[in-house]
């Protein structure tokens, strides 16, 4: 029989809304048990004007870490004691360490966006990335792609409200790597996009194109690829989007979003459990269970 | 493989100090999955001036219920928005019930009481008892017994700073139950002790005498007791105080604390998952635990 939740049980959690169908506390709790760590994760359905609060009551419970997740990630980074230097210059965290009552915020997005594309062997020092988006998950790996050696950034959005962050994201750039080539442009300009992607090394599509209720579609016409771009989605539902499967057709190396979804998991988890999460194992629990049809 | 937490599992609390070394967590998440029931049970360590920060964080994280121990169970009855009549009484409650944001508060430790003495074919309606102690346990137990049809009531303690808590227990009891007479007594008067022995029904030891370190200790001369004397313990660690032992020898019908702690908990189990608990498996699973060596 498995450990039972205890007196002495700590609490992890993710907060944030909705948060029902969260993958995260199987995840955890998963690997909680699997190192026999004593520890519980659950999830809180709070919104962002509660999030004050919700700091408080993560103090007063003694929750030891765990997650924000959208719409409280930006307001989250400013009520933590600190900040990791990604989570400084992108003003948003996703997770959150309690050590003693010190808490730090952390983003991790962007750790996993780089961890997945070295877990297909590629190395974002050095190169050219061409990333469509301006939201949270898009603003986290440029930023982080940035402070791990990116060479140059092409970032492309639509000339929405959400543009100018864009642009915030390219001086956010320049000051806290001032080596990297860093750029904004409308998505509407496909000349520039196609000339842009023409030169780089990897192209990222971080905006929800592809997904439910977009799936079936793609921002980028297959024509605008060639064998030696790697393609990288952070639309891990469905598994392969639209442009991931046009990649595939020319020979690109690709690399879907659920990796960068696992690893951006399992960077949270070595920050607030302290050691590594059994990815393997949780992989191959992940699988079992889908084939057993749960 | 068990069933695990997911994103909808809902969170059930024990809240006061300490709670590390408290057997609810254990028996509550027992009961939920041996029930199937998706929620989970923590323990979260908080003193009494965070109570109402306490009450405040459970109202926001959705907590459907849960248990209040010492030293939080007066001010938390003092911070929900409905009393149920024990707890009114007594201003104090064990168990919270979260139904959609109304929180009502219950007290279960007379309720546990009354029921393991039913457990042991005794009734107390129409009975005479005896109880020592003017504490939480003691009160609670004496006004669920009024309240549960008990004929007489006498109350015993230490001439101390706790005796005008028994001399308003008996007039929150004259109050409630008109019908009962209540009478309370200094410990000290051990002629008017003996006399309230000869002619009552049950005896109760609602004080720490007999619990570590005052083990080995009673508060009742053996020459007191008599065979057709129904003798209680509310100590349940030893399994058998002195009181109970000499009650044994004497051959009177002993009910030591052991079941009265188990019900009260089943009774809370009631109150906030809706459904009688799992005590005969609970029981089984200890007995197994314990053989174990765990």
């Amino acid at each position: 029989m498995e450990k039972r939740i205890s007196g002495t049980t700590g609490l992890y959690c993710l907060v944030g809304s909705p948060v029902g169908h969260s993958g995260s506390p199987a995840m955890y709790n998963f690997s909680f048990q699997k190192q026999g760590l004593d520890y519980a994760y659950l999830a809180f359905d709070v919104q962002k004007e509660q999030m004050a609060q919700t700091m408080a009551a993560i103090r007063l419970f003694k929750v030891r870490g765990g997650n924000i997740t959208m719409p409280c990630k930006n307001i989250a980074a400013t009520l933590v004691d600190e900040l990791s230097p990604a989570a400084k210059i992108i003003g948003a965290i996703n997770v959150f360490v309690n050590d003693n009552g010190h808490i730090t915020g952390h983003i991790t997005d962007g750790i996993g966006f780089v961890r997945n594309l070295k877990e297909h062997g590629i190395d974002v020092k050095g190169k050219k990335l061409v990333v469509l988006g301006a939201g949270g998950a898009a603003t986290a790996l440029q930023v982080q792609s940035a402070l791990d050696g990116a060479r140059e950034l092409a970032i492309f959005n639509r000339d929405d409200e959400f543009y100018p962050r864009a642009q915030e994201t390219v001086k956010k750039i320049e000051k806290a790597a001032p080596t990297v080539i860093v750029n904004a442009y409308p998505l509407a300009d496909t000349a520039k996009l196609k000339a842009e992607i023409a030169d780089a090394d990897i192209l990222v599509n971080a905006t929800v194109v592809g997904m439910k209720p977009l799936d079936g579609q793609s921002l980028i016409d297959p024509s605008f690829l060639r064998k030696d771009l790697v393609v990288a989605d952070t639309v891990y539902s469905p598994l392969k989007t639209k442009l991931i499967l046009d990649a595939e057709k020319i020979g690109c190396q690709t690399a879907p979003g659920k990796g960068m979804l696992l690893w951006q998991g399992a960077a949270g988890y070595k920050l607030f459990a302290g050691q590594e999460m059994p990815v393997k194992e949780y992989q191959e629990y992940e699988q079992q269970q889908a084939a057993a049809g749960k």
